[in-house]
């Protein structure tokens, strides 16, 4: 956007505690805070809300704080009894901060915007991955969703592809036995692209990867995801050499360690450049929207 | 459960607006008010709202509204821009009217538990629907879910009944063609379940036993669904042959001339006197979760 | 006001549910929106409810909500005990759904105001319909309040007409005898003028017009509210040859069918335009209050 | 009821600001405060928010604050623009105390009940004053509205007594004359009761008395009022001979200086004390209420 | 600041109730109501309030409410179980009546700020009281804190003022012996500065010159406060020889009776002024910051 | 108390997030939450909220969150402009998470007490900590504020234990030099007890000694804290050999390395399932009370 970043000292004291001093004036300012609440997410998120109440006791008038990266969106519903909804959490401890407006990419669950009260914009990065899949599209390409949860995120690439759609899923084949992975749909001699929200630890996708090739797939699979976290043995999993690429957006800063060849990083500025100057000039932002 | 209805005259006034008027001190009582906003669903909802707010004026000390069909429960978040979010709306205004506590069945999205900051119970009719369907279980049958948002629930369907899962969605040709439904799974002389968490105007099932009849399935189509809306046309296409079967619950009254024969009423009745039990004896209604 | 009226979609899905779509960037706006909540009362309601949820999502920057007529508004306190306040509750649904501001015309009860914690701003049709009545005035003229309830506003009447006031009231005169109506003042060879806020079965109305002519006035009366309902018989009794003219204005809109010839239609246009202008100028709009 | 009153020590600081020190455990009580906000009207609500702020902070379980008499209750709309609600604020600050319900005596307009979300009970003391008006009841006696705001209340005094109903209003004869009062109804050689919901200044009284005699009403005025002020030129007013019986309550205290011989005191002790135990014990107490 | 006073008509009832008449369109405006809370504090509160509920009634776009002195400032904690927290009570209640932002000066405590979810500013008249000391510093003057709990503050005149500081305290020298002030730090033949925030009664600074006389101090005492409340003997105190200047704020407003020769009024005008035109502005205030 | 610890598998997803998972029903049931939030205050804190909300979603009747360490008590006021007050952050994120009670010891300032409108209790270690003290008491000893902040406290020791009270504070001897300690007070041949509401680096305690031995205190240092973080270099500072013994509590979990033989530990331990036994009985707590 060609602006300057805001002046502001963001520190820890001694034992842990976030403290901000911002360093200008921002009195009646319509502020903008972009922070992913990647890990370590529970310090991530508390500087966020500490900036938060900063910025309101500051007298901005209007704080928009923009997540590229939601944490604790997973944590979407009560799987079972005595479990906490964490995403709504979020939600709240959000609102109590005094943010006026969340602006989040690619969320979980799409309905989590319903979860606040305050405006909440949903963006998405969905046209920038499949943009520049498209760049490198071949005739013999599937739609992967690697569990029966992402089947319809998995068919909006589908349909921008124009592309076949697969599913897989896991089956226990007898009560004895451990749970396997089941493909839907035709990959015989396909290239598959595994689509998903996030990589977290990369299991899910290293069992796509061995299903896929079970049923007979090319060992030529590309993987598009929003949210590179890529923990624990995630590089290594990325490193088959069935796996020719991994497309990604900056929604998470990428350590220069975790930087492989094979992973293409899309920038995610473009889209909330825009989206801020939208916001500011009070212009329509629904182009930019996911859902 | 064995205990009487509390007494309550509900009547409209000639303009049509609801009154209330509670028969009999229910001042530091536990109430329940059961009532699904099916259609009429919003003269079925301001009903509920306004009981709410007479129970609660007369100092009822708890008030839990069981809604066993969440009507606007597909509004769940904005699929493009400046739309609203009907669910959270719905969600706001049972808080706003001061309700206590919400259950509710097999919602359209699990999310929604989310959208409240009351207690929110989300209770599942899988087990009641899977539980009849094992009875009839054929070693030909397929679990179908309708189109890509329903592979989930799907999913729960063909774990519990330990069948195939298959995969129905819509995809345009050429860009000057009609969509048409295209099927992930194999379905060649099998007998589909198609799984849903609603039928409406039947409009989805009707494609989908199309498609799988075209794609080989044998014409012996099951339908199983916890809300039965059955508008418009629905009854139509409920009565082509080659659907021998609707299992649905009674979450919403079925009027006599809906009642095909082939329509089998499942009823939530036990699961409910069992939930209000358990809920003034405060004991767990985590086994009746559904999510 | 020569402004056009928004492009919006308002539309029902087949189950009933209200859904709005807004066709044009309101970012930042400051919205109006006209509706009353007149029968169907809880169709009107929800629909003005799922648009300020939409616009507010939208993130129009004040949402004002008018309604000309504000249904509910007669059950404004519990008359005895269980039962719901449930113009208050509407006001809290309106709340919630976050309206920033709400107008209406000639509440059942002033006090209706104090109902909200967001702007509320009460306009009067008053003088309106003086300014009428003023140019049929005859020397022979008494303004007459229907019931006790209405005295107040009667009076308002009469201080404006400079004529004298008249006030009906019904009484058992035996403990097994039905109500009979008596009328408090002089009517005698009178031309009476009715007046209330509005007419909903036209009953009160009916009863007045015997009561009058018992009494001795002559079979000229005429009637003036606010807003005209006009419900189950209400027609019938204004068929009534002794009423010869009925007031009122275009609060409700008043189908064809119902348009007698001596029912005269005073239209709020000049009133709330006049009203949005000076809201969006932030000019006063005391001058244009009722109390 | 039998039982000690609290102890707790309730004083002011040199420079007036109140102090409460509750002198005894009240954690997890069901806590009734007893206090009419009569002048000093502000020093006597303060008075009784630090009271609540300190019963809340001491834990009690619920907090009933009983208001014999309502002070603002007057204020309860916006007369012309730009003035403030006040009864609505003194809702809202009984609220942001933390109070838990509010019960109150036949308050100015029943409709205030609306300004509460926290429980209100609304009692009146008709059945009280006319429980007495009865034993002195005389064939020739009517009851009179002193102004046209008062008649629903002397319309029901009439039902209860089975006395005429006379209303009085004033009208300025001519632009340059000052007003004066005119007589609905039949007063001529009669007794009247004239029937409010408080004396005040008792100047509305006065022109009342003024007004019947003038139209030949008999110097037996009786007055009966829930709410006893008796401010200013009160007492004089009272003194005239005209007036034979004024009959009051003790919702505000009335002081030994101003109890003339005329004035009888019934006291609201027992209806209270029926309140709190029915609260207590969780009983009906729709009897007890006004509308 | 040159700006006219809005026009107003505030006043009491006949029974105390506060009314308010506000006398020229305000909607929309940026308003700012200047207001101490000093004796009689209850009246001076509600009044405050009663003016924010009718400037927000009113549609002032933004109300700041300036306390020069804020009431209740004391109770600030539980200093023992069941008391209230007043000066928690007071934000609560301006908070409710929808004040948008708060602004003192010297608060009690300065962890008020926290009291408050809207804005709160918190001036300091430190550099304005140090100013005036400056100009008549002496090399023998000591800044002394008048108890335990005031040495911050003192700390931060002696800062100020390149001056030692002196700490008074109180201890019972045997339990059965009444406390007397002892003094930690050099006063021998000083001239002492006694800070506080503010003078109630004077006692604690009679007992205070006391015990520096006692330690050897020159009877050339100097009182430097924020707010003078000068409540009771404080008159007499202050007339004490040993005293010979009080420099206080005109943060509360002196009466012409307590204008000794010996106390200097400095005005907070400037302060003010210059706080409004910033904060209608947008600019930062942050330099007129007490902490 | 001799009850079990509820069962709760409290985990880390790969990603850092936190998850509850509640094993046994507590529907109903009165919760105790007792969690420090010290270092890693951040991980504490969180995992605090997501367990509240946990227990709240799984309809626990009063959720009482103990913290024995209040992360974040330090920052409860604006120190210069554009600051957050992250106390009150941290009050306002355990209110949107839904606590009913929060418990905590020693505060930093006892005015946080007003920063929740929920139920606060603050109790206090320091009858713990006097009556060790006591125990070792010798004649020479003085009780010492180690800077203007603390003074409070120390007096509050200096009372409890009959000894004279000293107080450290620093100044800048020359605009050009380093500030030094100086001390106010008598500490010749003195065994000081230095006393604070907790050490974090030990830097001032450090600073503290240094003063007192350069003032000619014995080097017999004793050091009384409520809250042990010690932190960085703190445990260097303390093997100063002038420091002869630490009396903390267990506020903070003390790791085995940072176990110095010189550090006395005493156990909150009685005072808290005191407290909870009296919260959960709804008895007195107010003995318990700090201030």
């Amino acid at each position: 956007m060609g602006l300057p970043v805001g002046r502001l000292i963001l520190r820890r004291f001694a034992d842990g505690e976030v403290h901000v001093q911002i360093e200008e004036s921002i009195r009646g300012r319509d502020v903008y805070i972009i922070q992913s609440t990647c890990p370590p997410v529970n310090e991530n998120l508390m500087e966020l809300l500490v900036m938060i109440d900063a910025f309101h006791r500051a007298s901005a008038v209007r704080i928009t704080t923009i997540l590229p990266y939601y944490g604790y969106s997973r944590q979407e519903k009560k799987a079972t009894g005595r479990e906490p909804i964490s995403a709504k959490l979020v939600a709240n401890l959000l609102t109590a901060a005094r943010a006026d407006r969340v602006v989040s990419v690619d969320l979980h669950t799409p309905a989590i915007q319903g979860f606040f009260d305050i405006w909440m914009d949903h963006l998405s990065a969905l046209s920038l991955l499949t943009e520049y899949l498209r760049s490198v599209r071949r005739s013999d390409a599937v739609v992967v969703s690697p569990d029966v949860g992402r089947v319809k995120l998995a068919d909006k690439f589908s349909r921008a592809l124009g592309l076949p759609l697969v599913v897989l899923h896991k089956r226990r084949p007898a009560p004895e036995l451990a749970e396997i992975g089941l493909v839907i749909g035709d990959v015989k001699d396909k290239a598959p692209i595994i689509v998903d929200d996030m990589i977290t630890t990369g299991r899910t996708i290293n069992e796509s990867v061995k299903a896929l090739l079970d049923a007979g797939a090319k060992p030529e699979v590309r993987v598009a995801v929003t949210h590179a976290l890529l923990l624990g043995p995630a590089l290594d999993y990325l490193k088959n050499e069935a796996i020719t690429e991994v497309i990604v957006t900056d929604s998470i800063p990428l350590p220069k360690e975790k930087r492989l060849d094979k992973i293409r990083v899309l920038t995610l500025a473009d889209l909330l450049a825009e989206t801020v100057r939208r916001l500011n000039r009070n212009e329509s932002i629904s182009a930019l929207f996911g859902a």
